[in-house]
């Protein structure tokens, strides 16, 4: 397979560092193919702003989703934008790796998510009428395609837990694995992630190493997150409400989104 | 109350700009002081990196918490950081305005957080032991002050209420709400949200608009989101699990962390 991992620490001695460096070397070892954007070494561009859209007239009001699509069409986004967009093309499989900084992604990886999915390529895409609401969650540019995080955290594993005060890990990450991943298209892997990060000893780094090489083995068998698809019957359109009955029993939230069966 | 605005998007002339001057106009007529922290306008840097940190040795190794921990200690902040910090303590309450940009914040806004919220200023603040986690959730140094979400929306409402596609919008924002907001000790009040706000037609604004005054005009007065404090006695210690019996039946997830008898 050919893999784009999209990097997002500021520092590669850091444990992130360290760990891409082992997801890079095992996905090589079992013949993939790998590229790394490393959005610190490239000095990513993080806001979303008139610069982006150079062909706008001067003085013309930025409406970011209309400069997008306009963008797109015309084959005028900015060239570090467009080399990231060739790189998703070619991948099979995309991976983010980031430190869990807020309970959400890095300001620069935003910046990369919200500058690179552009209207036309990751959203905006397919028909859209009161019958089908476009191609998305399951359909879309990046479909066939894979897509797993690698997150280190802070915290300690128990307080990402169902009961656990941060909220669940799934449900944490649901709004980047359901809301950036699989809106495009992509079936997401579950996320690798790495807790107690800041405190990790020395001792701590091999299993954990080890753990991530496994992933990275399994990577091209990995069953994807069951979430349901937008188009296959479970949503009633242009409402996108869950049919009812499709839920497990006093199943509520995220949860929904997943198949129950494999839940 | 003195109030600080903190304002993430690139036009003025876009319906954020003008929510904003709404709200900034309604509070002032309710007697309130406003300031405005406009990120674009002040070309505010998203990314934490080393020029954060100008005091650490050359070639020493980044590690964002402790070096974060040590620049808040010594005084040694950047400037910008240091000014929103100022704003901060000066004010009674917060509000973030911001277009909801792939389910969460635009990455500017994110740099805000990630780069404003120091160590010792918004998280590791307080005794951190078996027995105490620190004062968080509830408690930390922006206790007994409110904040506020104002977002705008591309989708409809219906795909964020409890059985649409794009999960709750309580769920969604929990992460800030929780998160980001109540974890150095705010109390949060209910968002405002503007959706389909790509489609909003001219009639509509005014509406929306002085739906909006009223949320300024309540401002003071309306009611947290009941979140659970961390030290009150509804979790366990050091674990952090919601002991057992406090959530309605059947409830799970991010519900689990509001008190059930306000739900």
């Amino acid at each position: 397979m050919k893999v784009l991992l999209v990097f997002a620490h500021p520092e590669p001695r850091s444990l992130n560092g360290r760990l891409r460096d082992v997801a890079v070397a095992e996905l090589e070892a079992q013949g993939h193919e790998v590229r790394v954007s490393d959005l610190y070494a490239d000095n990513w561009k993080s806001a979303v702003d008139l610069a982006d859209f150079p062909v706008l007239p001067p003085g013309e009001r930025l409406i970011p989703v209309q400069a997008s699509k306009k963008a797109f069409q015309t084959g005028t986004l900015t060239d570090d934008v467009e080399a990231e967009i060739e790189k998703l093309l070619w991948a099979d499989a995309l991976i983010l790796q980031f430190p869990l900084w807020w309970f959400a992604m890095p300001a620069i990886l935003k910046g990369w998510v919200d500058r690179v999915f552009a209207y036309g390529f990751a959203y905006g895409v397919g028909e859209h009428s009161e019958q089908r609401w476009g191609d998305r969650y399951g359909e879309g540019t990046l479909s066939g395609k894979r897509a797993m995080l690698i997150v280190t955290a802070g915290g300690w594993e128990e307080h990402y837990t169902p009961r656990g005060i941060n909220g669940p890990i799934e449900d944490l990450l649901f709004p980047i694995q359901h809301g950036i991943l699989y809106y495009p298209g992509y079936d997401v892997l579950p996320p690798f992630v790495a807790y107690r990060a800041d405190g990790l000893k020395e001792t701590g780094f091999e299993p954990l190493a080890e753990r991530l090489r496994e992933r990275m083995r399994d990577f091209p068998f990995t069953t994807p997150i069951p979430f349901r698809r937008q188009n296959a019957g479970d949503y009633l359109i242009p409402s996108m409400q869950l049919k009812t009955g499709l839920e497990l029993a006093g199943e509520t939230g995220f949860a929904l989104h997943r198949r129950a069966s494999a839940a």
